[in-house]
């Protein structure tokens, strides 16, 4: 086995899916839980095309890779992460699975090509850029921020990666909702399931995640509330179980059935 | 006293909160949990001006008495329906703070004014006018069925209803959601507190619940999620208090403080 050089402060961690394993960097990029419940929301054909945009070290990717064997092609606009994510696919032998891209993703659909995926994924900066002084190194605020690629950037982008009748899934914050709708909209995405994510049952969602198939009907379906901590701080038993990657077996057998 | 008459099918109903009572017909008009959790829900003014659209025989109206001093003027197109809402008016005495009114809301912006109102309400008809056969009665249909509004007609009038800085509330289907969100933000009514119902923690929303700020800044709070039952057939512990207006005093004396 080929040996993956590791940089400063980075660290390979578990996935705890299958065998996957993640270079990661408390000053650069550590995934989120956000990544992982993308990951295990979006609906996957069997076969074919994704791509994932703002793959930050390729967390979404190698994910998938365990519920479909789609071609998978991410992007990253920063050299230092888009270089974390090809060693992520290399410490997981996925080269001929994931193939990682090192570019902005306004110019993907140009490199890429038009309506040529079936899925597209992302877990864009979901904050505007303040207008005050940023503290955070370029790194943690482009995740966080709009530095790169606005909200209009990720959706238009995306729309046009996407074949009529493919899907894209996002994770965002739910204050921004209204707006991604309209976006949406706009961009002739039509959101047609989303789910809440709710630390607690008795508290606020702090993410939604959407799925929107392009050139859709309107008719959307409203999932049931995603509670992540039962009680204190104890994962619910829902949670562990997405986690784990059970319940998403279930649905990818059954698309796989359908197809 | 003064007796109020009764048509054949109707029958008084215990409102279950404080003293009210309520004339209703399963054969023309019945309200519904959704009209209880929306007049529940919405925030209201100590005084001032409300409207309540498509009111059917009231309930809404009544229900707010029980938390402000604001005077309530209702809309409601249907004959029979509005004299049974002006029946009820009489039958609880709140001849002084509800006044209803026959008409159509198209119209309603003229007869009433443009900008008065602090809130304005609203437990629209939730389906689009089907293409084949109608089985119901008209009274059933046109509180199900878009008959004498759309979503348009609805968010528009109430966005114009309402003064600037005013509050429009909603309750509706989720599966319209995107739509309602486009409705809103065409007629500049800001969606800020979503609230979804579901009938079981596991099961999808059946209902939601909007209320929406006139020239507001986009910004929205997705609220805990509302579950109807708790096992089986057992209302929640929070449906019932939301029932008796429990936690809404507190919202109303809170609003009182700062106003």
């Amino acid at each position: 086995m080929e040996t993956i050089p590791l940089h400063a402060s980075e660290r390979v961690d578990d996935l705890l899916t299958q065998q996957l394993k993640i270079i990661q960097s408390e000053e650069v990029f550590s995934f989120s839980l956000d990544a992982v419940l993308l990951a295990r929301f979006c609906q996957l054909p069997p076969r074919g095309r994704i791509a994932d945009l703002c793959t930050g070290n390729g967390v979404i990717p190698l994910l998938l890779t365990t519920r479909t064997k789609a071609h998978i092609t991410c992007v990253e606009i920063q050299e230092r992460l888009a270089d974390m994510a090809h060693r992520n696919v290399r410490l997981n032998g996925l080269e001929e699975r994931i193939t990682v891209v090192h570019g902005d993703l306004r110019d993907a659909v140009r490199d890429l090509g038009n309506g040529v995926f079936d899925v597209v994924t992302i877990n864009p900066p979901y904050l505007p850029v303040p207008s005050g002084e940023q503290n955070e190194n370029l790194h943690v605020a482009a995740a966080r921020h709009e530095v790169f690629c606005t909200l209009d950037d990720v959706v238009r982008v995306s729309s046009r990666l996407v074949r009529s009748g493919g899907r894209v899934a996002m994770v965002h914050r739910p204050s921004r909702l209204v707006e991604i709708f309209a976006a949406m909209r706009e961009h002739r995405l039509e959101p047609k399931r989303i789910r809440f994510v709710h630390p607690r049952a008795d508290s606020e969602a702090n993410m939604v995640l959407i799925e929107a198939l392009r050139d859709g009907k309107p008719e959307v379906r409203l999932l049931p509330p995603l509670i992540v901590y039962k009680n204190g701080t104890e994962y619910s038993d829902e949670l562990i179980e997405i986690y784990y990657g059970k319940r998403e077996a279930l649905i990818d057998e059954e698309m796989a059935r359908r197809d």
